[in-house]
């Protein structure tokens, strides 16, 4: 894995391990950053400074670690928080969209709860994941979103994998290429 | 599920449902108050008077719903924050630890990171989870962390189910007992 850019000040202990968890892949453990408090702190301020000039209802993160960072900054800009889960995690009755995608290693379906007495209409939602590889997480919540009625504001990653994807709309700390 | 104590001022929308996710089991859906960005608000404020007078070095919380206030937390404090994990979720040569642990519903084991550069020894260590039940999963975390020689300076979730344990050193938001 080879660091392209860097936004971050603090010295980075991103831990990767080859062939995890099938082969081929390079896991990127992202647990390090949010130990160190001075990282995890200045990862929320990039993501404030980041987010200050847009009008945001509603942080929107992917389980488990996407929450890690989504949960952070919406209680930092006093917003609420969605959490998205993959099929099965909520209630039945509490599914507002079922969102089906295609995974980097296997297909799964992601699921949207019921906001409390709202409606996603016309609410504007800001995206905070972890890892922006194939983006297909990340399409697939704009995609419930938007077929809902929201919108989506803009979408921020800690590490955006170069190689797998171009998209310019994504904000990332930082920029990452698989080595071959 | 019957109210028996409230700490927050904030109206309350959570939802539950019966027999799920199995015949028996009446399920505390906690998105209603990661939603709502007051209620989320207050939370935190309450776990921040909580340990205001506390020497913490780290939040530790399971995934994956523990993760949406104890990320949250240690951000607020400005400390780091361990992520503890279901089997399989950290790439093996980054466990520090392995804790067996028996849940409300089936077994399975949890999996604590090795920190950085540092050993979990006489640091210390205060605990975020969203529902008390059995405490199975708080237990399992407190006895992994202990063996590993770090204290553990105290435990916070939302909600209590006073029900299923008598635990007096657990600090909750609400107490809530089963209807039967």
């Amino acid at each position: 894995m080879k660091l392209l850019n860097n936004k971050l000040k603090n010295e980075l202990k991103i831990r990767t391990q080859k062939d995890y968890p099938i082969k081929g892949v390079e896991f990127i453990d992202i647990t390090p950053l949010t130990m160190q408090k001075e990282v995890m702190e200045e990862i929320i301020q990039k993501f404030l400074e980041e987010t200050k000039n847009k009008k945001i209802d509603y942080i929107v993160s992917p389980e488990a670690r996407g929450f890690l960072f989504g949960t952070a900054l919406a209680s930092q800009l006093k917003v609420g928080f969605i959490p998205v889960r993959k099929k099965g995690k909520l209630p039945p009755t509490t599914v507002e969209t079922q969102i089906d995608y295609q995974k980097e290693y296997g297909k799964d379906i992601l699921e949207l709860p019921k906001l409390v007495e709202k409606s996603y209409q016309n609410k504007n939602f800001y995206i905070i994941d972890d890892i922006y590889a194939t983006g297909n997480t990340v399409k697939a919540i704009q995609k419930g979103i938007q077929n809902l009625g929201g919108n989506i504001v803009g979408t921020g990653v800690i590490i955006n994998i170069v190689d797998l994807n171009q998209d310019k709309n994504i904000f990332s700390l930082l920029e990452v290429q698989e080595e071959t």
